[in-house]
């Protein structure tokens, strides 16, 4: 009950002070971005919605390239949706550069409070993808069984959002409830968040979009070799990350898939 | 035994009633509708079937825009052939106001009675999708795992159409079928009905479509996360209420991204 | 032991039996059949594998229209590829009437004994559809679970081709063993060939497709229905009378549907 | 712990040997391949990934028509991209012939060591299938069930990369590993690769990418019939082979639609 009740009262002071914030400080650009790497990040928009990992909601982010204080990140619309014109830029407490009457997504704070924890995350995805979901209520943890899940070791933390917030509306819509996924985040590269989907990081857009796609193709595996009924052999721990070091090697094979299809449907219409 | 006599009973006064209806009173039409809101009823049946909550069955209806008393649904075809000239008229006790030889669903009454009981309902989605019809026949009930589920809390009834009915074609084909499936529905959002389907309600067409959508959505992750063998986290009463009130700020982005494929699909035939 | 030397008697007797046949008796034909039937087969193999029912195997017949004693089936090659000119009419005992060097099925055998033990069929679907084979191996039955499965009642039987053949390659690819088929098919709509997969049978090609694919829907849902692990509610024998008369009145709606798709996607090669 | 280091050492030497080849030893063509059979390697690639058995990783090879001691495979590149010009000519200890600057699949020793030890292999395919990984990470075995899999008989043997390299990045990146997996494999058709995916073996590239659908498709069936929790009947070691023997004869009716298919996709770009 206390906790419960201190976590009301932080939320109420995140609360206050985003708003704070998003009065008095209008950033300043973090400078042009190369419009290669804009269209990266488009496309990786696209890529996530063909691969089931996002649809009508979720969101992928790139931190500003030169500026590591600043974050791009699609205006409030689907995914599949999105093109240059629709990527904003926001401080690290999610405070909008330019909004020009975009509207901003409530939970830009997973990226804000992650990108201020993490200096070595250079993009960040946030999904609901069907496969990772259900490990997010469930009591059986999510861990690596497919060598290319191997980013999963060392273990996938569930961020239960009435620690922070208690009865709320689920949505990570404030920089408190931003810094306390973050720190549940901590090291790893996936977090679960319990209910709603995952949040998933990388040090390229390419490598998040790859991670947050095999957590998926990870959990529906594990899912069903544990429906088998018998012993399921996990990966160990050094074997993933030795492989781990080897995918960082062979992932853009994937990529270059990916994005020559989603090049293909967006010329095609 | 005598549950089921009544129940006859109650039917063939139904059926009997239901015919004086059809012969007796051709209502008239509560006046011309939008084209752009029958255009949004056309997108739905497509967007319903291009995501695999409706097949060749099911159907979704709008109540009129300007008539309370009147109601708008497909003629007798599958959703993904409805075109706005086969979108017809009906009162609340579903009679056709100018049937033009089109046929009629012989299930209209579900959405005539709950229109009739519902004063807060303005669409109806019918569904036979594949991941709630399993619930529609368990003793497990369905309930809300996933933050866009919200809208299930506080509990998903079921209809049993023998209760009424006693051994019958199943089919919601009359007006006493169709209050006592209402009545069932009570102020939900959403019904199951036992080997058969869903029936969805909303205040905008978007929204119905949006529920009917993340009802299977939301069906399939709760089988999938009690499968894995652990305990499960269902989403508190409270954080469903504060939940659904966001969802209902944000599901048009679902929408947009829907209606832009239904869209291009059309114009590329 | 007995069983199986008998049982393989029979069968080196129904193979030479074949051959007789096959060399004694060329057929002559039922006479010309209308256009618009023979193309209503044709859609049916694009339907149903659009589908999912069949894939590169399975199969779909129809009774000759004029003549009772002749049904009409592609030649030896995948259903999506079938054309008019590739349909071939044979004799019950499944002789060709004029091969032109086409190829037969080597299961065909399952088309002609059925149409010469079930005077009341007209349409035959042989699938390897892959929601059904699981039942076909398993000791739970396959049931009516869905309204639109009704036609699953009084039940399933499961043909085990070890009965008569022994071990044996598991084609039907005789006269015997087609025999022994349709004698577990008996008057029954469907019936499950253990690890191969179904029959499935109408009065026209359209209700043939519907039962086929329904048959196929309804053993996903019972699947996972029953791994939600609470008790689950059947359709009563007498509800799925009742409700197989009724979609007899409704199936086309289906058809329509899946005959459009199927002539849309012909024409766009 | 003994098997563990002399494993280690058996990698370092396989790695050492394997560097010497690749400096020491530019092999020599074994002639120029008929175009037509280097486009059906191609269509295969396509073929697997429209068949979802590869995605972004995954390979197939053939054999050199003319040269045993020659295999061809594409450069590492995602399947559904390779060309003809991809495709490079390996010597049996894995030396590319003529890179060309092409990068090369760290885990082409798949194929070469296979190649070597089974004089009967003219085609390989290395896959990531959804439905087999489930069975290489269980204790529960993959066995044939559909009549399709009987090349599944006498047995699929698991191969755990732990035993020939310990703690490992999980790839068979080198010519022990390879010799180690080919062990495995025997003189089966095919081995799972535990937490990895599978290597299916075949006279012909038709029959490979048969054998690795169907694979597929028999782990999915195999799956779903010991959830519904009653007793699984197998198929017999008997009628596998006979089986085995008539789909030889058949399974080109698969080919044929895939690989028209797949032409139509790759024309219409």
């Amino acid at each position: 009950m206390r906790v419960i009740r201190s976590a009301l009262l932080m939320v109420l002071l995140g609360g206050s002070l985003s708003a704070v914030h998003a009065q008095n400080a209008v950033p300043v650009s973090g400078g042009p971005v190369d419009p290669a790497k804009l269209q990266d990040l488009v496309i990786a928009n696209r890529v996530l919605t063909d691969l089931n990992v996002i649809d009508g909601f979720g969101h992928v982010s790139m931190r500003h390239p030169t500026d590591p204080n600043r974050y791009l990140v699609g205006r409030s619309v689907a995914p599949a949706l999105v093109v240059a014109d629709d990527i904003m830029e926001y401080d690290l407490d999610s405070n909008p550069v330019d909004a020009r009457g975009r509207n901003s997504f409530l939970e830009r704070f997973i990226h804000g409070e992650i990108y201020k924890a993490r200096p070595d995350v250079m993009a960040i995805v946030h999904t609901h993808s069907p496969g990772v979901i259900p490990f997010s209520v469930s009591s059986v943890p999510l861990r690596p069984v497919f060598h290319l899940g191997a980013f999963l070791s060392p273990g996938v933390p569930v961020f239960e959002i009435r620690n922070p917030a208690g009865q709320s509306n689920t949505l990570v819509s404030n920089a408190v409830l931003g810094q306390s996924l973050a720190s549940v985040l901590g090291d790893r590269n996936v977090a679960l968040m319990r209910g709603h989907g995952s949040v998933v990081v990388a040090a390229t857009i390419p490598m998040a979009v790859f991670r947050a796609h095999y957590s998926n193709v990870n959990a529906q595996l594990q899912m069903q070799a544990m429906q088998l009924g018998g012993q399921v052999t996990f990966m160990d721990p050094e074997e993933s990350q030795k492989t781990l070091a080897v995918i960082d090697q062979i992932h853009g094979r994937a990529w270059d898939l990916w994005k020559r299809a989603a090049l293909e449907k967006m010329s095609a219409k």
